[in-house]
């Protein structure tokens, strides 16, 4: 246990697509020529068909909570009453933005380890008077709760607000019908399925919601989503862009696109289902059962034991770095992530590590058996499909 | 599945040193300046230290091979006699290079999978009349089969020849005490446990091998390494150098001086016992179970499989690539490499991976077992000593 190679196992930054981070190395480029003009458009397009959808998309030199704020800021006038959807720390970081905007928020609040129900935001449209935008997460990173955006977006299409959709780690995890369950705004990040760097958010926008924004009041000026469309036309960013950045999606959207964005879901599904087997076959407890997502698995630690044990020894025992909770999760849970550039060998290695740990914490466990849980994971899908191909 | 990450597993090329890869791109530096002088001085000066010789240590723009020739070329003459242990490939290619150059060739053979004892390496230079040189493997990498050199250095040293070795693999692997064992040439490569990409070989040379280069009459241009020395002290190739991987070779020495190089063959023979373990529960046989190399474990494929089956399925199935076997082992073994930039993360998943390979062409495991028997040797190792240590 000399070595130890630090393998980024987070959920996001994610690990980074080899040839992405190669051709950051081209950005000795400007940014105001027909080359790079080239690039931007390429890499628009390309993200517009991996995302499915008609709607314009567009990016800004940001991370996700850039996007996040462009989205309230470019979309609503002050006052403006918002349902936000809070099932952890990124559900409460949509509360926060629209607060900060000045937005009446009308709080649908689920307690960490679970997600808001579709009925619940459904209902609150027909309660609650003029609400011209709903808010929440795809896929809720900090506790691994997934929201069933699809049938949220059915109650939001039949009304007069808009809704947006933080998919920063849901994009590439979970399928996201943009155009067909009215997801007026979806946001996206570089560093989580895109497997590179931070640095880089996206966004598309519904003509619905571009509606929103002919009549939006807020203040704004480097978030500014109609200047950005008018360039984009252009090939041209509003700001200087992170060329380097771009280079990296230019490739890792080419690996994308010639993966597929739906074996890319089911690639972290996959996943996702196989860690769920094999931590309860540690004898370990789910953070969210009831509405998994696939972008990352949240898990208990051990009674009487800290998660942020679990996370320190990945790093010192292995090289490997796994995330704690955050905030009021820190210490209680550890997760594992999927979306983007995971495979089985990584998690053939990240189980195999955890049953060591626990082991050498006085949570014994049989060598292996979690492991033999992802290899059984794995001869489903795969043996039993080669077998019926016999 | 859909994600396959490509891991380059291989006895060599080895995993890439992640800083080492990214100071290749220092590379717009002309190698007739100063600050070239400086780089090359220190990376000879720090092969000198790893290697833990007080030889001189010069480097050559060319694979491992090159090197081998160097040493031929540069120290012998026309129909010298030499004995060249033979076990492997590469034991072969010795015994090609030095009849290439005329030299009368003394082959002591053994059966693939077995090495050259040094009683024989003792009798034959007892036995054979003006024997200059003797040339042989630390490792043997088509095999994972290993010398003995201590004790044929020590048969060697009380003769006028010179002691011979390819530790193109041996190096980081096995102890190797140069100047004690009276190692007079130890050859290396950058790809091995040097963790960068190929193009570099390396040499130590002694004070008695310099003595041989004196009166050498073999024809030689390139590879001149009374030329080379004599450059070296000036910071100088004598050929325009690799820059490129000599920088990434300074930042991998860098690596390997701060863990130790002890300590990095400490690393490959963990890894390579652990790997012993594996297999076997799995019921595989080892190739030389006798003499077993910690650069590479070399194992049989069960009864009517073909080797080359498995290795085409780690790449088919999970993107990673290991070696089959070489010349008319191939077919016959796999190879899994444990030198350079290996640790027990990627262990974990190659045996997860072997265990899953194997049952699905008919020679079912259990799941998880091998992966138990890694998970074992590094509990005995690193939780027996954590239990000591309270």
């Amino acid at each position: 246990m000399y070595i130890k190679k630090q393998r980024l196992l987070t959920p996001g930054p994610t690990p980074l697509l080899p040839q992405a981070l190669h051709a950051m190395m081209g950005s000795d480029i400007h940014h105001r020529t027909e080359d790079f003009r080239k690039i931007y458009r390429a890499v628009l397009a390309d993200l517009k068909e991996v995302m499915g959808t008609s709607n314009d998309v567009l990016a800004l030199v940001a991370s996700g909570t850039g996007a996040m704020e462009a989205s309230v800021s470019n979309l609503f006038s002050p006052g403006d009453r918002v349902i936000v959807c809070s099932a952890g720390k990124f559900g409460e970081r949509w509360a926060e933005i629209a607060k900060a905007f000045g937005l009446d928020v009308i709080l649908l609040q689920e307690e960490y380890g679970r997600s808001v129900s579709a009925q619940r935001v459904a209902d609150a449209l027909k309660t609650e008077a003029n609400v011209r935008g709903v808010f929440v997460q795809g896929s809720e990173t900090s506790t691994g709760a997934a929201h069933d955006v699809r049938a949220m977006g059915q109650a939001v299409q039949k009304t007069d607000a808009i809704f947006i959709v933080d998919a920063i780690t849901g994009l590439g995890t979970m399928p996201l019908d943009i155009d067909g369950w009215g997801l007026d705004v979806v946001i996206g990040g570089s560093q989580k399925s895109f497997m590179i760097p931070p640095g880089l958010a996206f966004l598309s926008i519904s003509p619905k919601a571009w509606g929103f924004a002919e009549t939006a009041k807020l203040p704004r000026y480097y978030f500014n989503l109609k200047k950005e469309k008018k360039n984009a036309a252009n090939g041209e960013s509003s700001w200087t862009p992170a060329t380097s950045l771009l280079l990296a999606l230019a490739e890792a959207l080419k690996y994308v696109k010639a993966l597929g964005m739906d074996k890319l879901v089911a690639n972290a599904e996959m996943l996702a289902s196989a860690t769920r087997a094999a931590v309860t076959t540690l004898g370990l407890e789910l953070f969210s059962p009831g509405c998994p997502s696939s972008s990352v698995t949240a898990v208990k630690a051990p009674k009487g034991m800290d998660s942020g044990v679990i996370v320190k020894e990945y790093r010192s025992r292995f090289g490997s770095v796994i995330a704690n909770g955050q905030g009021s999760m820190k210490g209680q849970i550890f997760r594992i992530a999927h979306l983007g550039y995971f495979d089985f060998p990584d998690l053939f290695a990240v189980i195999a590590e955890l049953e060591i740990i626990l082991t050498a914490n006085g949570f014994p466990v049989k060598f292996g058996s979690g492991v033999a849980a992802v290899q059984n994971a794995y001869a489903e899908v795969a043996l039993a499909k080669e077998a019926a191909a016999v």
